[in-house]
């Protein structure tokens, strides 16, 4: 195990019925609030409402963005700074999924920087100071709800990058399983991937010795994989579905990889994919992990070995090491294919023609990736085999 | 699943060497300090000169408690506050194990009410303020390291009793697996039956729908289970020595209870144990839990079931469920033995006569636990079976 450091200030109150509590869990902070939100669903489904009648009773003044995007963009989080600076916002409450949310991070950082807001993804300038942030999560999914990390797209330039701060976790996520229930069955779909993705980049490492982190991640995974399932069976599944939002949170909440070397490289290739492509995430990733997972297992076969066992309960008996790893590696893209994801890039319409483009940018920092280095040609590889 | 609240806002700085970073930690909280340890352990071990060097650095004044009792003493901490209001003090650092950590938090409390402390362990008032805490631990075992609870005994009146608050979370905690090294084999095993029984505090349960917080507390129980037996094995085996401190403060820091109800029988009943004869915590878990589980298993036998194959490996071909989960139960307390921990009380000189009174003192505030509600028949009972 490697050295670390835990932190994590985010209050997550979880049950149904709690958006009751916002009211009093934005007071602190104070009245001038920027509500951001995606589309209408958050007013067919009466959660608008109800957010409203909790806010006026602190007596809030309530600006809003609406419209964010599945890949939260630039321009989009440009405008929502704009009016944190004219209307002296005090307060960013994200209203939605992992999109929304992470558009408001990105606006609570750019609101309080002078420069533009693109410079926290390039390393040009590091987060000092960000507006307080609070979540309403309607979706299981990237965990942004209890960890200080954003991904937002710069359309114009084909550009998705991501930044982070612990200033921006939030102060407080609601997590109402029943908020859930409405979610479409694409979109749950692509959820499930997703958790399980990122868990994946925390679980694929060398670091020996780390027998607690690799149970939580197996925890994780197995539970993702059951109660996925349910709710994809029955949507309004309260426990199925409170289960999912907790595994996602728990995801990439900054438990699964204290003291060990992730990975990402799968999260990179895929953002390359999406950004010129604008596919769901959950769905590009589907594709390009198994296809990761049979470019790399050789560099450390006995991680998938365990993988293989203990995940999908591979029984090991007269088989090779490599022949688990591989079971193990088809088990996870039946179980995609199953919950009716996507496993070429071709079912979305997408051909080869930007694979040279997508590996150069994936690589534009040098080689991707801890389980296995990966440089343009793996890269390459990888997208060749997931079209 | 229930509703619940998590927060844990505590640092944890884990690694070899990061006593290194004590002074900077420190810095944000102010130069008048408490400094709050046990015995001559730290002197000899060399950490309590790193502490005054780190302190040094920040150019601290240094108030000294030394002499924390394994059971800390209302008498000791009422020492601590004295010197917090008589020398200003800004911080309150403790360097040991549990007990030190306990000490420190009700110190930290106590100092900032102008009754006396003892108030906060018998509800008698809520503590509304507290001095900053950090903790530099020595010691796998009680999770005081990232939580809000303390334990004090009030030894004239023979009562050990329980205080918390979100305002004694420690702001920092520095885990150096080295510094366990030196940790006597005894206080070692006590040390694991501590951990093994804050889970099993938070497993027995009959919330149903929760798989992913069975399967932490699994990993959990997996993790000690393993790297225990390392750790007594070769007392400076790095890994075993970080695998087993890691799992005792994620025992009891607040991720395993979420959405479930918790028991403490055990622990209520073991309070008064320790209370009268001054023992070992650990030491009276090991003689105490195996003979709650048989007296309790019938109420929910399903999940004694799962705590059998899963954590201990039993094999159900052909056995009924009560054989299993007794299989389980009895498979606990071999390995209680196997690594050197006592089976009754009589092994510790302790018999039969103050069952009632510690019994009666169990239940003074009504029936315990909730896995199956104890009244003072049942708690006698199991004192009973571990004379």
């Amino acid at each position: 195990m490697n050295a670390f450091e835990l932190y994590n200030p985010t209050k997550l109150v979880f049950g149904a019925g709690k958006v009751q509590q916002l009211g009093q869990l934005v007071k602190p902070y104070g009245t001038r609030i920027l509500l951001v939100y995606g589309g209408g669903s958050i007013k067919r489904s009466g959660l608008y409402d109800e957010v409203m009648a909790q806010l006026q009773t602190i007596g809030a003044t309530v600006h809003e963005l609406s419209g964010i995007e599945p890949n939260p963009r630039l321009s989009t989080v440009n405008k929502g700074i704009a009016i944190c600076r004219e209307a002296k916002i005090e307060f960013v409450l994200a209203v939605g999924g992992g999109s929304v949310l992470d558009a408001a991070k990105a606006i609570a950082a750019g609101a309080l920087y002078e420069g533009d807001v693109w410079d926290f993804t390039v390393q040009k300038a590091v987060i000092q100071a960000a507006l307080p942030i609070g979540t309403v999560l309607t979706l299981a999914a990237t965990g942004s709800e209890m960890n200080g990390n954003a991904v937002i797209s710069d359309w114009d330039n084909k550009l998705k990058r991501g930044l982070g701060s612990k200033l921006v976790y939030p102060k407080f996520s609601i997590l109402d399983p029943k908020l859930t229930f409405t979610v479409p069955q694409d979109q749950t779909v692509n959820g499930i991937v997703d958790i399980m993705s990122h868990v994946f980049e925390q679980y694929f490492t060398h670091t020996q010795d780390i027998p607690l982190q690799s149970r939580f991640a197996e925890s994780v995974l197995l539970t993702v994989i059951d109660n996925g399932e349910k709710a994809l069976a029955n949507g309004s599944d309260y426990e199925a579905r409170a289960n999912l939002l907790l595994a996602g949170t728990y995801a990439l909440n900054g438990t699964l990889p204290i003291g060990i070397v992730s990975d990402w490289a799968t999260h990179g290739i895929e953002h390359e994919v999406s950004a010129i492509y604008d596919i769901a995430h959950g769905a590009g990733l589907a594709i390009i992990f198994p296809n990761w997972m049979k470019h790399v297992y050789k560099e450390g076969v006995e991680r998938f070995v365990q993988f293989a066992t203990r995940v999908w309960g591979i029984d090991p008996t007269g088989k090779t090491d490599d022949e688990i790893a591989l079971a193990g590696i088809e088990a996870t893209r039946a179980y995609f294919t199953r919950i009716g994801a996507p496993a070429t890039l071709g079912e979305l319409g997408i051909g080869g023609d930007q694979l040279d483009r997508m590996a150069e940018e994936a690589v534009r920092f040098g080689p991707i990736g801890s389980f296995k280095k990966l440089n343009k040609d793996d890269v390459k590889a990888i997208l060749q085999s997931s079209l």
